[in-house]
């Protein structure tokens, strides 16, 4: 999926591992050398080729999952707090994302943006108010982002994402790619780490 | 799980990870002073309870779980070669593992063969004489193990210990506990290696 030495960060911002992720892979990238090529999706598209289900609601691991997500976040030192909500839509953040990238800015700081209103402090990004509403916190024009969520030619992009996800083998969340190697999780983030350093294993 | 402060790995014979984590746990028990409880299970028994399909029978999913049993067993310099035969009936491996365990002689060894004897060299554990013969090659009687895997009372033993599985939320393969907590994959044993040096975090 990356074609210029990037690490290649596909997620769902509904997703806690995906959230844990975009906290640690800037670091791990830059200490390779390598930039995040930040790529939002919907997990439930992706699900559909696995007839997979949200973890949370799947009998004796989802509440395994639950204690997971809060020790898994302890573990690496990242603050969390399991929302009410969940899972949610995340169309609104995607968009607004890859209405970011695809004009040329850096999304990182409205991914982590959207990331933290959701994972630390509980707020229901699905809406496109409250996502513009963050993406205006962290710098960007609040009626610009609001309008992106509605963009047909932003839509398009999400859809494409999507595709792109899907013909990669992408079927969960954080799911990075380094020169074609595929890694799922955020428990892979050692492998990925090898895999930079050594160029394989 | 756990009453004695041993390290609870539960495992089934026919897990990739499992065999993984088998290589890995007593070396992380060690570090801390605890030892390994083997804990055989059937894991077709345990995916019940949650509805899951063995790993490499899910589309796509599958596909990158062969690739990633591979590189996590070069990642962590275990030897492995995916079996042709994948997966298999473990009863006869996991009762002989019980009848040594239950007689209070020290499974592991025989454990190590049987998993090296599936993972390493191909050979088919699911017959019951092929698993007296690697027992046998690990310096057990080979009449008495043959004899183990039809035993009334042993077959008992490994109904109690998926029951126990069952009861205390396993659902996958390698699962341990430590204090009460559960870790589920060799991609927790991190998480695992801290628990044990602090107590917790």
């Amino acid at each position: 999926m990356d074609s210029n030495g990037d690490v290649d960060f596909h997620f769902d911002f509904s997703s806690p591992y995906g959230y844990l992720g975009s906290e640690l892979v800037e670091g791990l990238a830059a200490r390779h050398g390598r930039r995040v090529r930040w790529r939002p999706m919907l997990l439930g598209v992706v699900f559909k080729s696995t007839g997979a289900v949200p973890l949370t609601s799947v009998p004796v691991k989802g509440d395994y999952s639950r204690r997971d997500f809060a020790r898994s976040a302890r573990f690496h030192g990242v603050p969390f707090a399991m929302p009410s909500r969940f899972p949610i839509p995340t169309q609104a953040a995607a968009r607004i994302v890859l209405w970011q990238r695809d004009r040329g800015s850096d999304p990182a700081p409205v991914v982590h943006a959207l990331y933290r209103a959701y994972f630390r402090d509980g707020r229901d990004i699905s809406s496109p108010d409250v996502a513009a509403d963050v993406a205006a916190e962290s710098g960007l024009a609040r009626a610009e982002a609001r309008a992106a969520v509605d963009d047909a030619a932003v839509k398009e992009a999400l859809k494409r994402e999507n595709d792109a996800a899907l013909a990669a083998g992408v079927f969960g969340s954080p799911f990075v790619f380094v020169g074609g190697e595929p890694f799922w999780g955020v428990d892979r983030f050692e492998q990925v780490e090898r895999w930079l350093a050594r160029g394989g294993f």
